[in-house]
């Protein structure tokens, strides 16, 4: 078993050096690699197919209410960049620039586009006459680009992949409810799909997109007890829609400002997967969103009948239904099992000589390493029950570990205590002034506000750091 | 009916101004519009709905042969499309390049990707190393930007949206085997749920992909009789593996270059469809690829029973599986008719009080207009037939159309004649040399080689142009 070993010893382990651990998980799973373009990743056929299942999902819930997709240009003039100004602020030194085409240099620079909000407003201004033209509930699946200093594989990297959801809307409470709505989406999906518990509520002032009057957020707890921001819902109110123009008439054949929104979620989402759910062998991976469910490794596979009843097997839970693949390569099970644990996949299903004697096979949950018998007539039904019973696993120990990890302080000295020691979310009240926010980062060596939740609690009167009234009880926490 | 003949109207006549009339049906059907960056569409949801059926179909065909999905960089640093003398050669002019990141000016240029052969490449160059590495059956789905000079709809813009595959093998064959699979691949596709009859072969020498030994192509024959390049599939031997330096050790140790592959299909068939299908009156969408297949249109919908009857009907197709949409507004059922003609919707279900009174509705097919009564018991199956009857029909319309429309030519004034009176696809006899190639593109006013078809006939020994030996029997064709 000297090959096995190796592939698990090529992995950090998770609680002597997390950041480490993370990047062999990445490495040894080939989920993704950096490219010969610094700072943008490869995303290889391990990865992708994670983020492929994550978007036929999110799609399908997106379409449910009403959602239609669309794909807008990967370049945007600088003119149309500038025309909101606390978007060009907060995007200007990160974009790349576009200065020639052909072997022509352009008369004005276009960036690669890092959001596409100023687009769907140019369309939309040139388009929108009258309230039968509202709403319009849009997204589009691509990749943008944000020239970052530094980067992590799927937590900041140059390039990524995600959605952005585009709205506009005749009524200020008509899209109020969509940008709830999206958070909604995205909360029961993490939480249902990818068994990722989760803290919600708006952002603070100084935390929201560059733009927004209202950023709302789905926050998750890794386990090294940083948080990770992992999809963001925006409410524009008529901030775009008067710097870009867009104006209907109603009924009466008055003109008015739309009311916008937008929201996303991104491939940063895997990292959260990875970091939740992942061990000292590698990848766990939800069974709902996991490109391949089970396994089949053949036993002793020279030996007459297994390989082909092996394939037999693989081929009825395929028809079941069942993402399923087989390991017939002519390496050892002690080897398979271990490749199997790295690449995360929920269950493996072994099946031998002895099995085949006896009518049965021996599933192996990935998560627990439970080891579970079962006839070979019943594992069509049995394996459906056992992967939910994983996922519902896997979402209750997150569920545990993050409230745990919660919990709440009313003088400084407490919160730097549970900020130092216990990680996790910090409950603590707010006086709402931007300079208490950065003073308590400063104190603490690195608590953000990370939401002001729906649900708040009186913990004190008074905020934390300066004593005045407190406004708000706000989720403090270290993030990626 | 005066806004009904408005709609119409908007439209010019096919057969008076083809060109006018397919910018008119892009436009009215609001398939996709030009966007604030000269040259790049707005892919609408109407037009976007149609691309994501053919993603999702092609994906699904892709993934049966083996294929998994990626996404690599959309920036490509200029030293690395450098690396094989013929692409670089080929692209150089048309290539959008990006010269700064956020603030400051970069060392080196980077170009948004034209195509990913070098992406690839790179990538391969550094992870490739034993037999048992191989095959990757790799391809991505997204945009790529080409600074073209002229632009049309779907037919030419500067970005457009493809999949690109990209393969490495360890032998000649098995390459070329794939080059040829998803050629057919392409060809099944578009011929069976498209419903465009092609005509398909190798290219000449000149009409070759940049770098390419051998590209393969799919031909369609628009309604004007000019040809649409529809889709490539190229075998490449080991030109980019040479210039890259992918190697691979085989069973005995020894070091092999790779062959590889790549072929894609793009946006510009959704051009097609609408140059081969549509009439005086819009769009005509196969059924299997129409984003909604059938749009239920209650009549005198203020009586009473009719747009609950209406709803009702529009749910049980619903459930059966069916693309349906209901049109409740409050327009007039004749603008209903036009509108749902213009989109190119392959049946329309009128259902009035008289329908639900005698417990029928009347189907009415987009292609031929021809009005179906259908008892409401059997719609469900009934509605099935009559879109796999229109699927059918629209093929055979359209091949009997392209078989009116191939023709052959043995000297160069029957060659002449026919291009400029019949046009569509000349067969006839060529000499290999690219000399005869440009000069019968002069004579002809623009006839150019589309393909070398795998079945060969001998319309006569001789080049049509220069008279020297025959060598392959060629389709000409003006091209889009």
């Amino acid at each position: 078993m000297a090959k096995e070993k190796k592939l698990v010893e090529s992995i950090t382990s998770r609680d002597e050096d997390f950041a480490q651990w993370y990047t062999d998980v990445v490495r040894e799973a080939k989920l993704c690699d950096y490219s010969g373009v610094k700072g943008c990743l490869n995303y290889l056929p391990n990865g992708y197919a994670i983020w492929e299942n994550i978007q036929a999902d999110l799609d399908k819930r997106f379409k449910e209410t009403g959602v239609e997709n669309v794909y807008l240009p990967v370049l945007i003039p600088e003119s149309l960049l500038q025309k909101e100004k606390d978007h060009i602020e907060g995007f200007a030194p990160e974009v790349a620039w576009v200065t020639h085409g052909g072997l022509e240099p352009l008369q004005e620079r276009f960036c690669v586009r890092p959001t596409s909000e100023t687009l769907f407003c140019d369309h939309w201004s040139k388009t929108v006459q009258s309230y039968r033209d509202l709403p319009k509930v849009w997204n589009q699946w691509c990749s943008v680009l944000r020239w970052e200093k530094t980067t992590r594989p799927f937590l900041r990297s140059r390039e990524f992949l995600w959605q952005e959801g585009h709205t506009i809307h005749a009524t200020y409470e008509e899209a109020e409810q969509r940008t709830v709505m999206m958070l909604n989406v995205y909360k029961d999906f993490v939480q249902n799909d990818l068994a990722i518990p989760l803290v919600t509520g708006r952002k603070t002032e100084s935390e929201k997109f560059a733009g927004a009057q209202d950023t709302y957020t789905i926050e998750a707890l890794m386990h090294d007890g940083k948080a990770l921001q992992s999809g963001t819902s925006h409410f524009f109110g008529k901030t775009f829609a008067d710097a870009f123009d867009i104006k209907y008439s109603d009924k009466n054949n008055e003109l008015h400002s739309v009311y916008e929104t937008s929201w996303g979620v991104s491939t940063r989402i895997i990292g959260a997967i990875i970091m939740v759910h992942g061990d000292d062998s590698g990848l766990v991976l939800p069974p709902r969103i996991a490109p391949v469910q089970t396994r089949v490794i053949p036993i002793a596979q020279h030996k007459e009948g297994v390989l082909e009843k092996a394939n037999e097997l693989m081929n009825s839970l395929k028809a079941a239904g069942y993402r399923v693949k087989i390991d017939d390569t002519d390496k050892s099970p002690g080897w398979k099992f271990s490749e199997q644990e790295m690449l995360g996949i929920p269950t493996r299903i072994e099946i031998g000589p002895k099995d085949i004697e006896n009518n049965q096979v021996v599933v192996v949950r990935r998560d627990t390493r439970e080891k579970i018998v079962v006839s070979m007539d019943e594992i069509e039904t049995k394996l459906s029950e056992i992967l939910e019973k994983i996922q519902k696993d896997m979402f209750d120990r997150a569920k545990t570990f993050l409230d745990s990890h919660i919990t709440s302080a009313v003088t400084m000295d407490e919160m730097n205590e549970k900020f130092n020691e216990n990680k996790g979310f910090i409950k603590a009240m707010w006086c709402g002034e931007e300079t208490c926010e950065e003073e308590i980062k400063a104190a603490t060596g690195g608590a953000t506000s990370r939401c002001i939740p729906e649900e708040q609690e009186c913990l004190s009167d008074k905020c934390i750091f300066c004593g005045k009234p407190a406004k708000h009880m706000v989720y403090w926490g270290k993030a990626y």
